[in-house]
């Protein structure tokens, strides 16, 4: 069945019972002219993002479950990239009226599993039609005590990130290269074969990278997870979530703090997949590594003398940008990651 | 110059600066992961919309001034459809690499007077590229002390509107007529120009209207004003703004409060440019009054003996749900107006 079939109305009301949740906190949920939440005592978070077909994401590559799981976590990783908590969201999708309704339950079966995961609730949003492409769009409503902006680095301060980088951009170069959307494991048994075979396929071109490489590269860039900063947050100067890249998203916190950074790329976590994968698609790791967007790990600042559980990559400087390689070589760095309406190589 | 040349950080820049408003409550707005307000003692308003190019609206048709203020518009006026006040927005917008920065430039500038009109705040947001077509989205966050639902209509409550309906399907039906945008009056000298030519084109076909009829009802569609409830919402049991047609708005009505409504087609107002209008077009005037959809008016109910200042068109029922001629005969009403999705003749 397709949506023009069931309609706009009647779609409305399955989504709304589908995540109905009860909250003393909500006084309306979905399906009035607006949410209506009690006052949140704490400072308010509000952050919104937008997913459009054919930029950031090809329905050649995702299924709907993991486009819907990716929609909400990189909105939860704005909130989290303030030291902050997610709290509810809302969401704007519009799509072709020939969709096909199962495509749709899927994508919000992965919203909802994304929403169990963050412990956040659905207050709202829209449905409409689209004649062209998928567009999406959410907006995530949080709250922090103190939060942690992109301005606070001082110089001395070290610089942190959350976990291995590049691989997410080296999931999507694997995935241009099969040409095909993959299921991720622990999926059914019957959509595993269905990966199995695509695996085959995979092998049959010379790179010959076994699911346990590939699996975990395709899960970063198609189901990321933000990265709670729970943990570290207390100890933070400036903090941002690296959606753009490294090198981009440092630079930010570079002119926003008026500040310099001196990264070091031995201290750079890479993962062993990225590095078995990166040299079978001849791309350097390092490159991804540093100008790869969509990771989602958070990069932050923190003085040196706390125990911070997170990898430290280098130090903020006075005001030079540089890149110190294995054999002491420094190279200056400028912001160079995903820029919308640039021209790419 | 076009977007590619000036790349996303920089038009983001000049955006920053050009909304970059001070306020105690905004202790981030632009430029950092999510927007950071102190809290707000008043219960939260939270809506979203999204606005596709090709469903929504036609650039054809409309210019990006209009765009950026009705964009603006019809998402606070989902927070006056709650009796609430608006406070902050966040916008997102996709467009073609290729676009030229006046274009978005101009779509600035209306959203600016917008927010200026109803005195709210710039706060984030986000760009993208797009190879297809352009979409929006926004967010707004209001507050209120005490929200009007759609569920409170009371057996024997008035049911009210705020103002003339159809004019906004009207001013869309002339739009498809002409086939070009039409810039409004007010517009400088130039411009005006351009559109008398435009307007001896209209002429040239058989419908002969003239501007002062053609000009309000084009502007109802092109930018609507959103209705501050502030006079009545003391008063109003339940509300909702008419934007897909006041039947269906006011089925929705009776669905929430599981009541019923009888309206009488003599009192819904309906202007004399619409009746102009739509003789010349061979529609009748009351079909866009009771289906058509934008016309963002304010539809409420309120006890009886109240002094209210709003237009006074029927009552709330037990169940029956009926629209009363002009000689008296009932005829029942189901939800008619936009339905996404649906085949529309």
């Amino acid at each position: 069945m397709n949506l023009s079939q069931i309609g706009e109305l009647s779609l409305l009301e399955q989504i709304r019972k589908k995540f109905e949740k009860k909250s003393r906190n909500i006084l309306v949920g979905i399906g009035d002219d607006s949410a209506v939440l009690k006052p949140i005592n704490n400072n308010l978070l509000v952050t919104t993002d937008m997913m459009v077909e054919g930029i950031h994401f090809n329905l050649g590559f995702t299924t709907t479950y993991q486009l819907g799981f990716k929609l909400v976590s990189i909105n939860v990783s704005d909130i989290y990239g303030m030291g902050g908590t997610p709290l509810y969201i809302l969401l704007n999708i519009a799509v072709n009226k020939n969709t096909d309704v199962k495509f749709i339950n899927n994508f919000f079966d992965g919203v909802k599993d994304a929403l169990d995961l963050y412990k956040t609730i659905l207050i709202g949003g829209d449905f409409s039609s689209t004649d062209r492409g998928m567009a999406l769009s959410a907006t995530v409503i949080g709250y922090v005590k103190k939060h942690i902006p992109r301005s606070g680095a001082n110089v001395g301060d070290r610089i942190y990130v959350t976990g291995n980088l590049g691989d997410s951009a080296c999931g999507l170069e694997l995935l241009k290269k099969v040409n095909n959307s993959i299921p991720l494991l622990q999926t059914s048994r019957k959509k595993q074969r269905a990966s199995r075979l695509r695996y085959l396929r995979l092998k049959s071109s010379k790179d010959g990278l076994s699911r346990n490489t590939v699996d975990p590269l395709l899960r970063r860039h198609l189901m990321p997870k933000a990265r709670d900063p729970k943990k570290f947050s207390l100890y933070a100067t400036s903090m941002i979530d690296i959606s753009d890249g490294l090198l981009i998203d440092l630079s930010r916190i570079c002119n926003e703090s008026k500040v310099g950074a001196r990264i070091y790329t031995e201290k750079i976590p890479i993962s062993p997949e990225l590095i078995k994968a990166a040299c079978c698609l001849a791309i350097s790791p390092m490159d991804l590594a540093l100008s790869g967007g969509e990771d989602y790990e958070l990069l932050f600042t923190a003085p040196a003398r706390k125990n911070i559980k997170a990898i430290h990559i280098g130090e903020i400087t006075k005001s030079e940008r540089v890149i110190v390689d294995a054999s002491g070589r420094e190279k200056p760095f400028t912001a160079e990651g995903y820029q919308h309406f640039r021209n790419h190589k």
